[in-house]
């Protein structure tokens, strides 16, 4: 297995935790020179949070795990594509790369701009997206 | 003073403190039906956390003051005008009202997308924006 596939592994699993806690699974893992520095998984509803994304989670724990406010060296790993907020927030943390499973076609920060990223982060998309995308709508399809 | 100006004076405190401790100076405050129910400031030196912006920190205190994650029936009074991280929480929080006072041509919203905040978020600018544009400016002077 590659190393994206291996930490979008540890990502989806943070999304399975979400999903045990009735939140919308998706999950985030920050890594930084082959260590994995900080997790994060969506807790909107039990923080009655919306800022509460995964990502955000994780950011926020990431820098307090580097002790500083950019993550220029570290690959932040999410099961589906950041919406503006959390793609701004990366660009506020001049994130290194970026690595996201299933796109979101809904929601995604592709959709209203490109450029909300830092010009200098890295984006590969698509990584194990099926397990990402099914994730999330297997969760949908048990709640209806 | 009519009422803009005066929650706008609240937020201006707030900038103020954040000032104090050495911190890019933007404040902002919610109002829920004629009460500030959230104050933020700029935490993002302090905490290390480059998402901890005053309309952030403000979103999330007001969200727990009303128990849920949406601020329909809320204002949210902020000295600079917000950056797309912010105008994209603010979005998920489907504010009700955005009032800010000095523009940001470098990294405001409106630059990216108006459609970063939600629809129905009514917005309104310029309010007492030149003393909010003049503590930004008068804490980057002091810092050179």
């Amino acid at each position: 297995m590659d190393t994206d596939a291996k930490y979008m592994l540890e990502a989806l699993k943070e999304a399975h935790v979400a999903a045990a806690e009735d939140e919308v699974p998706i999950g985030a893992v920050v890594v930084c020179r082959g260590k994995v520095i900080a997790k994060g998984h969506n807790m909107t509803e039990r923080l009655h949070d919306p800022t509460a994304h995964a990502e955000m989670i994780a950011i926020t724990a990431a820098c307090e795990a580097m002790g500083g406010k950019y993550l220029n060296d570290c690959s932040l790993y999410v099961t589906v594509e950041p919406c503006p907020m959390c793609a701004a927030a990366m660009n506020w943390a001049q994130l290194g790369r970026l690595v996201y499973g299933a796109s979101d076609p809904k929601r995604g920060y592709s959709l209203f701009s490109p450029s909300l990223l830092h010009p200098k982060t890295e984006v590969v998309s698509g990584v194990d997206s099926e397990e990402c995308s099914k994730t999330v709508s297997d969760y949908f399809k048990a709640k209806r």
